[in-house]
């Protein structure tokens, strides 16, 4: 199981993320393309830290909303959207290479993710923008129980997936994250703990009602915001490394 | 002798330039990248226009000033002038190569590209922008009396070159461009004619007091902003082939 | 009854509408407020225009969505859609003392428009909103069948409202404008005729079922996007004046 | 000898600045207007955070240039630079009246603040501008040994000025800042108060040659971005109430 974390999302004069601190342990870096964080400066940093720590490297396109930082729903058309993401692909492809750098993947961002996992006609298009790309790129979506029905989907347009998991969020029984505003929805660092091992070894979660549910699970999201993240990033890292 | 235009300035709901009907004449298309102009459906749309025609298509990156659509002078420092650039061609690079075409050349524009003639830091920093890139681009500059020291910079760096004239503009003793202030800064449909001719045949124009001057062309920059500069395209166009 | 056209929708070097044609014929002007068209040179010279014209000056603010017009729903909080309102009521109000112009109500624009009419949190926000800005100002919104609740909604806050109907547009039983996807929806140049004498005359429309709706009507939505659209707000005015 | 900090240069998910900690020592906060920083929600937070501490509030205006931090010049014309200008204050000035709060003043930020000190024409336009304003106000800027004719300038607009000093940065014998490039010039922690108590008490600086040049000074720009900036105000606060 890898780590894959959000980084690049500083813009500008802003800061956001310890990412220097976080590279060391990551297997995949999703990287911001500009839409909701990451100006071209930026994304060249970014993209050298991960050259430098082997990371492998992911297009992290979002909606066109600065300072919603791409957490907002927008309604785009299908015909926006994909131009939207093969622009942000390509940016950063492009960028990525001529730093000898070679993207493996994309990953939406914020509101686009949940909507594409939500909602199948953005799920259909982000599918055939990512499979149209000049090259071939994977797509990671969540883990659920719909992955059969994914991985159906992304199959008849030969477009290979990631599923990812969460670490530090409690799942319902629908295998949906359950929503923050709930209590437990995230989990304190034992529990967080006990569930990565658990998806490491045996491919389940345990939900919030104590059902078992099979989630099989290519890469785990980790998040570097704080010192704390960060933290939990290394003891996650020890974990599957003693596994 | 070639000729250019910048095309797909259409930004959103805003409609900019005749793209449809000057296309057909242009061997050369500068396509915005979304930083002065042309959004991402807009430059797909863009390239495969160009695609149909069957012109070559070239990156035509901007300063980050989108309401002064890139004509005002922005002080970069060279880090952020190049990650500026390389995102912008990266940009339409993937994009280009995902609908089947190939990327050829980098044209800057408006203020950027004033700045590059006028300052040799600027013009040394998009020189090695440019050059650095993943895909070999040539770089596409104004054809002056200093081509040759132009040609010397960018032979260091093994980045090839093409030298533009302007159809419809008056020339100072210098080779360059007279200040559209001044009078006479821009030619009437017979004197644009006389300089295309003039160009094509001899290699030259003449200046604003007469004198004559040599300038190497390998490409000619035409504007289809209005129905005059589609109808000026079309003579141009016509002129050149009877040549 | 009064006529409202959407104006100072311009954006940098992108020109969009017939403003100066347009505002001689017109009572209020909604003015753009740069967040999906409208920067701030556009609305300085369309405040000046709707003052020599002595036309009413309205504040139109939108989502920030430049490149979607602001004609695509975004999911923003309350806080953020309040923040948004007022940001762009004060610009506009700011320019317009200025100038001498005293604005005098608010019409939210595209997706806004929409959703404010849809939505009953995000009416409520944006009353709300417009109630709390510092200077008193009217909302304005569609004439439905649901204009009396709105109008209560309105009133325990001391917000007047202008209900506005639309010429050209077929109205379903509802009182809601007839999808343009469907047939009928835009009526042609008789029928829309028609629609605004019976609308000035009997306070009625006839619906696309046939059905006569109720609709008290304080402003007309016109557009003057081209010279058709000039022409229809030409007829418009003289048929009403007529009256 | 006032304070004053800028604030309010948090954009959306962004944090700059400790304004929380900062703002109980300040008498003006220079807040942003969203041109360089500061979108419409932070704004708020910014004027009711100073209107909790009784902080007087100005206008914060810059160059359109998010990514740059309005850090970087831009060749705007007359028109561009006082539209833009008179839109950023009105829309603070709007916000901070349904507040509540009474703007007062407007101090440019970051570039446009250096062209303004450097080239009279940006400062013309500005002074025209701020004098132009609706509401009466007051511009902020930098004490130099022109004062006297910035204030000549100043006085046949009827506007009111304040001029401020740098606690921390080293003056050269022209009364300019010494720059940032040059060693010395930002004093350490013992200089900066003593250069306070200078500027406090006499009136005077102490150059970088060790020349005294006289700079009648309305307020002390200081600086809250971290834990040290946060502790230079609260000495320097406290120096200033021992006087």
């Amino acid at each position: 199981m890898l780590l894959n974390c959000d980084l690049g999302e500083s813009f500008g004069s802003w800061r956001m993320g310890l990412d220097e601190e976080v590279m060391p342990f990551l297997d995949q870096a999703n990287v911001a393309c500009g839409f909701h964080g990451g100006d071209p400066l930026t994304m060249e940093r970014t993209l050298k830290l991960a050259a430098e720590h082997g990371v492998s490297v992911g297009a992290h396109p979002a909606y066109p909303d600065l300072v919603g930082f791409g957490r907002r729903s927008m309604a785009l058309s299908a015909d926006e959207l994909r131009s939207t993401l093969l622009y942000q692909i390509a940016a950063i492809d492009g960028m990525a290479k001529t730093l000898g750098v070679d993207l493996q993947y994309v990953k939406p961002h914020g509101a686009l993710y949940n909507d594409m996992m939500a909602n199948s006609e953005v799920r259909n298009t982000v599918m055939q923008s990512v499979a149209a790309y000049a090259k071939p790129l994977t797509l990671m979506l969540q883990a659920t129980t719909e992955a059969q029905s994914h991985r159906s989907e992304a199959s008849s347009l030969n477009l290979p997936l990631y599923f990812e998991a969460f670490a530090d969020r409690c799942y319902d029984d629908d295998g949906r994250l359950l929503s923050r505003r709930k209590p437990g929805a995230v989990h304190d660092r034992d529990r967080m703990l006990a569930q990565v091992e658990q998806l490491a070894r045996q491919s389940t979660v345990t939900t919030v009602s104590g059902e078992t549910l099979t989630l099989q699970v290519d890469s785990l999201c980790v998040h570097g915001d704080n010192a704390e993240g960060v933290n939990a990033i290394r003891e996650i890292r020890q974990l599957l490394a003693d596994d």
